[in-house]
């Protein structure tokens, strides 16, 4: 057993229920037999749909079912599986993501088209999908609304904590709430897939404007993430609206430009970025969570490609790891992010102490000062590039044996 | 004390002396006392020279001394100092670069133009180039033909082992003789910076060839070469060429097209290889010795970055550290490069047996058999993606603790 990161919240917020959506979690004995292994969750007819995925070009079985299914814009359920990732299946794996709609279907009086899927475990293994048969026809039935926490833990693999996020927003004078769970340590652990983030919400809002909040939402946040650079086959991030927050008079919302969703776009901002923090801080042997803040680059995408570039450097992880405000591999990572960068303009902050600055060691820096701040579980960097007014922030953690060893040790 | 790699040649070849080119070494005191810390090169008159160097926006003073210079296609000496990097370190820098050419040049008769540097060490500290005053001068007269092995030692740092490679070609019915050297173990050692490589040879070549040749050889070999995807401020790639072979009527060259130069072109790649291949084998941390072959690509260029992504994925070093034959992470590797792929055409070997086709794992594949090929410390992974005529071969190491513990442990 892996201890829970040191990163984890030390508790768990109130899980509010979202009116029209129900769970249940069962045993289906995808690899082991009895454990907890598949979520089922109910939508009522009427509930919205909009999803966001893996860029990967070997992208899973289940995340080609839900890109086709997207269109439609209805969901009645999410099925979703650990034990096999279905991913690199083949046609075979078509064919199971295409029975398990059907059952689903069958078991909730729906159309397979409004079946959403997603499966994490192995890779490169045949997904026998007969093996949901009966089984969701029974959680079906104990399906209840309030089991969210529940849900988040059946979803975990190499997860040290299960990830919940809740918040609520006015709506044309009506509050209402979203709820999102999420799963994901390593963008792969090993021989499993997935960062999978699933969000529940009673606001009546149209498919189209769902996608187009969640297309700009994952920027600052789930894509604005990295733990190890390695992007899954699987990752997947579906928004549901029920809408059942019409019966309480919350307007129809039909226009991503509506005024009144600012509420709403600003607390599911939010909620995906504490969600994505939290995949961050539960990132495989993670004991840092580092913030890298790039401004002053040439325009925004050249200030993201840098703050990867940071991000995602062994030698910068693995000095933040050592607690060494080692600004040298930063200005390294800035130099072969290939972006536009002069040196000479460049400034660093460890913690918010300036230790470098136009291409020099800042020699005022204390060093035990910012010796300290290393030591803190939360680390900031910024970098000034001094060029223009582009600005990004991505979040990341250390790197140390301890991802070696989930990562490698086989035989430990 | 880290322990030699296990991947390290069990012998030195021969190193011959090349005609016009004598070595001596000697300590400067640069960041500690008493050690063997710079390197002088010297050259006899008509020592043509060509350079590669590192794409980091953020280069190192010697790097853009070396740029500027490259310009004269004249060398007389080659100045390499350990201890201090000599990056980052702002105009101070750059006038340290001038007055170690200054130095240099007095010291030897020739003019700064023709006196080339590297620097490697501590990022961020000014280098005091004063130091080498007399140091010089006395190296200068010491300087003796024949002492490339005691060249390659003292410009290592965090190397295991000293690298050298020596080859001869047929030019024009003549042998010359090619030798070289390079350090280099992670792309940034802890506080340490640089990947060097020197290559010496008698052959009376003009200095744009050289340079024709040495843009084209590092293509396969330094630039297909990754430890941990990070790249120096200060990789610095010399190639000198005396010219004193034309006194044993080895004929001038002055087109890169001539013919005759088939030969040569072949032993300097093949050096050129050798030697990044000795950099790999010396990876910080390194028990394996990956080398990544991607056939079927759509184009040459989508091959290569294919084949770094997954030279660069820590997941699948980490799994070859765990000596797993763990498919699934090259498919995620290969999904993420960005570039064409369809993944019910991809096919993987490991060791040359197919673990996987057409989208499906290879029922075929004898488990036993490819742990036995994981075990081995020579590791080849291939990928055939099925689309078109694109080949790119890459080289990297695994992914250890003892990574980390080089990089992160400053406390142990």
């Amino acid at each position: 057993m892996t201890a829970i990161s040191p990163l984890a919240p030390v508790s768990f917020p109130d899980m509010p229920e979202i009116d029209g959506v129900r769970f249940a979690t069962g045993a289906a004995g995808i690899r082991y037999k009895e454990r907890t292994d598949v979520l089922l969750a109910l939508f009522d007819k009427g509930t919205k749909v909009a999803g966001v995925f893996t860029t990967s070009k070997c992208p899973s079985a289940p995340v080609e079912w839900c890109r086709a299914k997207l269109g439609g814009g209805k969901a009645r359920a999410l099925v979703v599986n650990s034990g096999n990732a279905n991913a690199f299946t083949g046609k075979a794996g078509a064919e199971a993501t295409a029975l398990t709609a059907k059952l689903a279907a069958a078991a909730t009086g729906a159309s397979p088209r409004e079946i959403f899927i997603a499966s994490t475990g192995v890779i490169g293994e045949p997904l026998d999908a007969g093996k949901f048969e009966g089984v969701l026809e029974k959680l079906s039935v104990e399906a209840t609304p309030g089991r969210i926490l529940d849900a988040a833990k059946a979803i975990m693999t190499t997860d040290t904590f299960p990830k919940v996020a809740t918040a609520t927003a006015d709506l044309g004078g009506v509050t209402v709430t979203i709820t999102g769970i999420a799963k994901g340590a390593g963008m792969i652990a090993p021989d499993m897939a997935t960062m999978l983030s699933f969000i529940f919400t009673d606001a009546p809002i149209a498919a189209p404007v769902l996608q187009t909040l969640l297309g700009k939402g994952v920027k600052g946040s789930f894509n604005s993430i990295t733990v190890d650079s390695d992007t899954s086959t699987s990752d997947t991030l579906l928004l549901f609206a029920t809408g059942t927050a019409a019966k309480r008079g919350a307007p129809k919302i039909d226009r991503a430009q509506d005024r009144r969703l600012k509420g709403f776009k600003a607390a599911l901002d939010a909620l995906l970025l504490d969600l994505a923090h939290q995949v961050v801080k539960d990132g495989e042997g993670a004991r840092k969570f580092i913030e890298i803040t790039v401004e002053g680059a040439a325009n925004t995408k050249a200030a993201k490609r840098i703050a990867l570039s940071i991000a995602n450097s062994p030698l910068v992880k693995t000095a933040v790891a050592g607690e060494d405000a080692n600004w040298g591999r930063v200005v390294m990572a800035v130099g072969k992010a290939g972006e536009k960068a002069d040196r000479d303009r460049l400034a660093i902050w460890f913690g918010g102490v300036r230790v470098a600055h136009k291409g020099l060691r800042d020699p005022a820096y204390d060093e035990a000062q910012v010796s300290a701040l290393m030591r803190e579980p939360h680390v900031p960097i910024k970098v000034d590039l001094g060029l223009g007014k582009g600005a990004a922030t991505v979040w990341t953690c250390d790197l140390t044996k301890e991802y070696i060893a989930i990562n490698g040790d086989y035989r430990s």
